[in-house]
C-alpha cells in the first residue's frame, strides 16, 4: 500500500528536499506550510505530481488528516526569521508540535521530529553527544527558538513515555544546500550571496570560531534510514543505550573555521571582487558546535559523505540560478 | 480605586497565601484554579469576603476578565503531581502562560509570573545568580516541569521585548509553610508527615545533599515589594544590570543538609517514634541548589527573615491541625 506522508514546513529548505525524496520513493506526500519562510518555488517541480498535495495552513492551528507518518519540520530556523516575531516562533515550535502529536495519537501515525543542535546552546562539552543537556539562556533574544525547540523535545518525550507513540527525533546540526533562503542571514547563504554580488564578506568576531556544515542530502539520507527502521528495533536500541526516547544527532563533524569557509567560497567564485571584513559577535551567538554522531553511525550505519567543496559547489550553482 | 487582582493557581499552597495577603491589603481578588492540586480548604477562610471570588477554570483554556494585575501561579509544582500527567503539566505551564499574557496584553494588566529554581536544573554554578543559564535535561522525566517553566520564562521575555508588557518574574526556590500539600512528596511535607505518623523518615542518597528552605511569608513579602514598584523603576534597574527582562531569585540561601532537616523535624516532634532510613537517589534529582539573592536585596531591600526553626514550627502546627 502506498505510504501517506505529511510534512509540516514542507515548502522550506529541508522540507522540500524531504518531499522530493519521499515522492521518489513512491509515497503520497502532503506538504503543510504557511509560506512564512518556505516558498512555492521550492516545491514548484513537485506540484504536477499526482501523488503530491499542497496545504496552505499554519501548524499553530489544529489540522486533520489520515497519514501513516508525519514529519514535523515547521519552524523558522534562522535568527533573522525567527527573531522577527519571537512570540510566533515559540508558538510555532510548541503548538505545532502539540498539534502534530495529538493528530498522530488519534490517527496512529508515526512521527518524525526535527530538533536542532540549538538545544545545546553554547555548549561546555565538545563535541556534543545526545546525552549532553546543553547550555541555553531562557530569557535572551534567541530563546524563542532554542527554548521552543527544547520544549518540543520534551513534549515528544512525554508522548512517547505516556502514550507509547512512535516518535523519532533528530537533532540537526548546521545544514546547507539548494533551497536555502538567500536572505536567511546564515553564514553559508550570506557568504555566497555576498561573493556573488561583489559585496564584502562579513566575519563576526575574529572568524576563528568553528562550525560543522552538513550537506542536505546527507541529512535526508539519515532521516530516511531512521524512519525505515521497525519500531521495536528503535525502542530496543535506545533502551540499550539508557535512553527512554529516540533522539539522534545528525550533522557533519568536520570542522571549519568561518574564515576557511569564506576563503573556500571565494575560491569557488573566482570572479568575485569581495573582500573579508570583520564585525563584533552578536549577543548570545553560540561559539562552537560539533556533533558526536556515533549513535547515528551505530543505529543507521550512516556517516555524512558529501565533502564541503562538493556541497558548496552545488549550493553556489543553485544561488546562481535564482 | 480598589485594585483588581487575578491569581491563577490561587487555591494552591503559595497562591492561597498571596490571595489572603492581597485581600488584607484591600484588593479585590479573583482566584482561578482547576483544583487539581489546589483545594477549597486553602481558601475556605476567604470565601465569605465580599472582595473575594473563586473561578473554577483550567488555565490551559482561554479566559477573560478585566484585572489590574494577574499573578500566574498555576502549575503543579511537585514531582509527584507533575509527573502524574506530564503532557498536561507542560501544557499548563506553556498554554497557561500564553493565556495570561494574551489577556494582559488586551486588558493592559500588569503580570507577575512565578518561575522556579528548577529552571537551573542540576547547576554547575553555586549559588545560582539570575544570569546563570542552568543545566536541564530536555528529554527526562522531570522535563515536563523544568522545560515548561523555562519556555514560560521565554514567552514572558518576548512579550516584554515585543509588546512592552509589564511582566515581573520571580524564580522561587524551595518554599514551605502551611497549606503545603501533605502528599506532595517534597522533603519537608514528607518528613513532617512521616514523623507525625511514626513512619520511618526516608532520606534519598546519603542525606548530605543540601537544600535551601524559604518560609512562605518571606516569599509573599518579596512578591508584594516587587509588584509595588513603578514600572519605570523596574525597567531602569534591570537595564542597569544588563538584563532586558525583570527576573529575580527569591529564596533563602541558608543551607541545610537533608539529614539536618530530618533531625530538626524530629526534635520538634519529640513524641515521634520515627527512625531515619536511606534509599537511592531518584533519576534526574537535582543535587544542590542555593539562590544568589543579591539582586532582590538591591532592588527590594529584601532578605528572608524567618528562621527554619520558626517556620518549621508553624508548618508542623498546620500539619497537626489537618
Amino acid at each position: 500500500m502506498v505510504k501517506k506522508s505529511l510534512i509540516t514546513g514542507g515548502a522550506g529548505f529541508i522540507g522540500s528536499h524531504l518531499a522530493k525524496c519521499l515522492l521518489d520513493a513512491g509515497h503520497e506526500v502532503t506538504v503543510l506550510d504557511n509560506l512564512f519562510t518556505g516558498t512555492k518555488a521550492n516545491i514548484y517541480q513537485l506540484l504536477d505530481n499526482p501523488r503530491f498535495t499542497f496545504m496552505l495552513h499554519d501548524v499553530t492551528q489544529p489540522f486533520w488528516g489520515q497519514f501513516d507518518e508525519i514529519y514535523n519540520l515547521a519552524c523558522p530556523a534562522s535568527p533573522i526569521h525567527y527573531q522577527r516575531n519571537p512570540v510566533e516562533t515559540i508558538k510555532t515550535s510548541f503548538l505545532g508540535m502539540m498539534n502534530v502529536l495529538e493528530l498522530a495519537l488519534k490517527t496512529k501515525a508515526k512521527v518524525f521530529h526535527t530538533s536542532t543542535s540549538e538545544i545545546y546552546g553554547d555548549p561546555f562539552v565538545h563535541p556534543q553527544p545526545e546525552s549532553y543537556w546543553g547550555n541555553v539562556n531562557t530569557i535572551g533574544i534567541r530563546s524563542c527558538y532554542d527554548e521552543g525547540k527544547r520544549a518540543a523535545e520534551t513534549l515528544c518525550s512525554d508522548y512517547v513515555r505516556e502514550y507509547g507513540l512512535d516518535v523519532r527525533m533528530i537533532r540537526i546540526f548546521n545544514t546547507y544546500g539548494p533551497h536555502m533562503h538567500p536572505q536567511d542571514g546564515r553564514v553559508i547563504s550570506n557568504f555566497i550571496m555576498q561573493a556573488l554580488h561583489n559585496r564584502n564578506i562579513t566575519l563576526f568576531g575574529d572568524g576563528t570560531q568553528t562550525r560543522s556544515f552538513q550537506y542536505v542530502d546527507d541529512l535526508i539520507r539519515a532521516v530516511r534510514l531512521f524512519m525505515e527502521l521497525p519500531h521495536s528495533r528503535v525502542k530496543e536500541f535506545f533502551k540499550d543505550h539508557g535512553m527512554s526516547v529516540p533522539v539522534l544527532n545528525v550533522g557533519n563533524p568536520g570542522e571549519y573555521t568561518i574564515r576557511e569557509l569564506a576563503e573556500e567560497t571565494l575560491r569557488q567564485i573566482p570572479e568575485s571582487k569581495s573582500q573579508l571584513v570583520y564585525e563584533p559577535l552578536p549577543k548570545d551567538d553560540p561559539k562552537r558546535r560539533k556533533p558526536d554522531i556515533s549513535l547515528a553511525g551505530e543505529l543507521l550505519g550512516w556517516t555524512p559523505d558529501v565533502p564541503l567543496q562538493t556541497g558548496l559547489a552545488r549550493t553556489i550553482e543553485y544561488f546562481r540560478s535564482i
